[in-house]
C-alpha cells in the first residue's frame, strides 16, 4: 500500500496537534467576518467567548466535549459514570473560564442493542450533576450508531468582558493548582468534582486560567505557549495525589502528577503580590478545596521547567496523551 | 439470552420515540429551578429558546445534530457533501425557529486511518456554508473513535419573544411548505439549501412551524400534536419533486412526497385571512423559492387527513424512519 503511505496522509501520521491545526487555519481563511465583533475568544481556549449582541451586559461561554465508548471510558464502565464525567468536562471547561453554567445540549448516539435501563442511568446522572450546579438541560438529539456516545454543549454566562483566557498570564506571575494531581483513571476521571465555583471566584482575580484535562505539563504547557511565557514548577509544592502514588508500572508518583490527563482542576495565574491574600481568603471560601501554589511564569518564552528540592532546574519534555498519536 | 429479552428492554425495543418520551420525563423529575425563567422553549421543539440574561432584548435558540457515517450517509460519501449537511442541519434548525445564524461548535470524531485531505474537505465544505449564512464556527472539540462523525452545536438569535414554535399553529389556519418534496435520498439530503433567510423573514408571520426532517406526514403530525390540532392536506397541491417521480421501488410519487424524510423544506401555519397578502409578497421577496399552500389545521385534535382530488378524506397513517426501530 505504498501509495496511501505516500499520499494520503492520515489522522495518525499527523496526530492531534496537527489536525487541529490544520483546521483552526481552514476556519481562518474562511471567516465570518460580520460576526467578528462578536467572536471575543474563537478556537484554542477551553471555551469560545462570545458577546450575544450590542450591547449585552453579558458575555457567553460556548464548549462542547465528547465521550466515547473505548476511547473515554472502557466499555464495561457504569453508565451513571459515564454521564457523570460528560456533564463533569462541560463543566469544568465552563469553570476555567470563570463563567456561571447556564445551558447544555445532549447528544446521544447508541446502537440499537443498548439496554434503555443504561441510557436512563447515564442521564439520571447527567442531570443530576448538571442541575447540582444549575446547568439547565433544555434539549439535544439521538441517533444510533456503533459506540455508545455523549456529546454536551455547555453555555455559561459571565459579566461581558471578564472572561479568565489562557493567552492573559504574564512573567513573573505566581502558578496556582487546585487539589491534586495524578493518576486519575484509576477513579477520578469520572467521578471528579469540577472546579465550578472556585472558577466562577477566580474571575477578576485570575490573570489566566486552564482547565487540566490533558496533564499538568502539557496544560501549562499550552497556558504558557498562549501567553508567550514560559513556567518553572517547583517540584516541591506539586500536590501528588493518593492515586498517584499508587500506580502500576514503572513511572515515579511525580511523573504521574506531570502527565497524567483529566485531574480536571484548574490552573491559573496571578501576580505574585497578589498570592498572599488569595491564599489566605481561599482557605475559608473553599475550605475543602486544596490550593497549591506550584510555580512561576518566566520570560523565557516556550520553556516549561522543573526545580528540584536541590534547586537544580530540568527542562520538561513533551509527553501527552493524543488523538490519533503521531507515528515517529 | 432468554434473560435479555425478557428483563433487559433495549432502545431497537421502544425505538426513538420511547426513548425521548423517557428522557424528557429524566429531565422534567430532576428540574433545575433556578433556571426556569430562562427556558422559555425546553426539549421537543426544533430548538430550545432561552433568554440568555434578565432584561436583554434578545432570545437565543440552541440546537445540536449529530451527522454520522452509515447512519446520516453512506461511508462512500463525497466528504464535502458531509460537511454540507452537517452544517445544513443545523442551520436549518435555527431557519425553522425564525432565527438568524449566529455561532457554531463541531464535535469531529474520526477513527485514526482516515485520510487528512478528508477531515479538511469536510471542514471546507462546512466552513464555507456556515459563512454564507453568517453562521461563525467559533470552536469545538475532536476524538478518536470508530466511525466519521459530526456533532454540530448551533446558536441563533432574534428579538426577546419571537421565535416562531410548533405549539402555536391554532384550527383553521392555512398550512404552506416551501419546495418540493420527496425524494430526497437521491441528492438532496447532501446538498439542500437550508431555508434560513425564509425562515427568518417568517418571524412574526407564521403562527408556528417546524422543519420537515422527518418527512412531511411524520413532521405536520408533529407540529399538529404540539399545538393541539388537526391537518387536512389537500392531494393536489402537494409539490411533488421531481427527485420523488423517479424513485425506484412501488411507492408512489406522492407516497414519497408524503413519507420520504430529510426535505430540510419549513412547514408553517398563518391566519387563513393572511394568506393571500403572504403568497403576493412572498413572490417578490423569494422569487426562486417555490412556495405551496397546501391544506389547513383542523380542530380535530391529533387527526391527520389528505384529501383527494375527488374530494374523499383519508386519514395517514404513521409511517417514519425512527432510530433503533421497534420491532413489533
Amino acid at each position: 500500500m505504498e501509495r496511501n503511505v505516500e499520499n494520503e496522509k492520515t489522522l495518525r501520521d499527523i496526530g492531534e496537534a496537527g489536525v487541529l491545526s490544520r483546521l483552526r487555519d481552514l476556519l481562518r481563511a474562511a471567516p465570518c467576518t460580520a460576526k467578528d465583533s462578536a467572536v471575543l475568544v474563537g478556537p484554542g481556549d477551553d471555551a469560545a467567548v462570545i458577546h450575544p449582541a450590542p450591547g449585552a451586559d453579558h458575555d457567553l461561554v460556548l464548549t462542547s466535549d465528547p465521550v466515547i465508548e473505548g476511547v473515554h471510558f472502557e466499555p464495561g464502565t457504569q453508565p451513571a459514570a459515564v454521564g457523570h464525567k460528560a456533564v463533569g468536562r462541560v463543566l469544568s471547561d465552563i469553570a476555567a473560564m470563570g463563567a456561571d453554567p447556564a445551558f447544555a445540549l445532549v447528544d446521544l448516539v447508541a446502537p440499537p442493542h443498548c439496554p434503555v435501563s443504561k441510557i436512563e442511568s447515564l442521564f439520571t446522572a447527567a442531570t443530576r450533576l448538571a442541575a447540582s450546579f444549575n446547568l439547565a438541560i433544555v434539549g439535544g438529539d439521538m441517533a444510533s450508531g456503533p459506540a455508545l456516545e455523549l456529546h454536551i454543549f455547555g453555555v455559561g454566562r459571565l459579566p461581558h468582558g471578564t472572561a479568565v483566557c489562557r493567552h492573559t498570564a504574564t512573567a513573573g506571575e505566581a502558578l496556582f493548582v487546585t487539589g491534586t494531581l495524578g493518576g486519575s483513571r484509576r477513579e477520578k476521571h469520572l467521578a471528579f468534582a469540577p472546579r465550578v465555583r472556585e472558577g466562577a471566584w477566580l474571575r477578576g482575580r485570575a490573570s489566566a486560567m486552564i482547565d487540566l484535562s490533558d496533564g499538568l505539563a502539557t496544560d501549562a504547557r499550552h497556558l504558557a505557549d498562549a501567553s508567550g511565557v514560559g513556567i518553572r514548577l517547583s517540584g516541591e509544592t506539586l500536590p501528588v495525589s493518593e492515586a498517584a502514588r499508587h500506580m502500576p508500572g514503572k513511572g515515579t508518583p511525580l511523573e504521574h502528577a506531570l502527565y497524567d490527563g483529566e485531574d480536571f482542576e484548574l490552573l491559573f495565574t496571578l501576580p505574585s503580590n497578589q498570592a498572599p491574600a488569595l491564599e489566605e481568603t481561599w482557605q475559608h471560601v473553599f475550605p475543602d478545596c486544596r490550593l497549591n501554589r506550584i510555580g512561576i511564569t518566566t520570560n523565557t518564552r516556550g520553556r516549561l521547567e522543573y526545580e528540584n528540592a536541590d534547586g537544580r532546574v530540568h527542562t520538561i519534555e513533551k509527553h501527552a496523551f493524543s488523538h490519533w498519536t503521531p507515528k515517529s
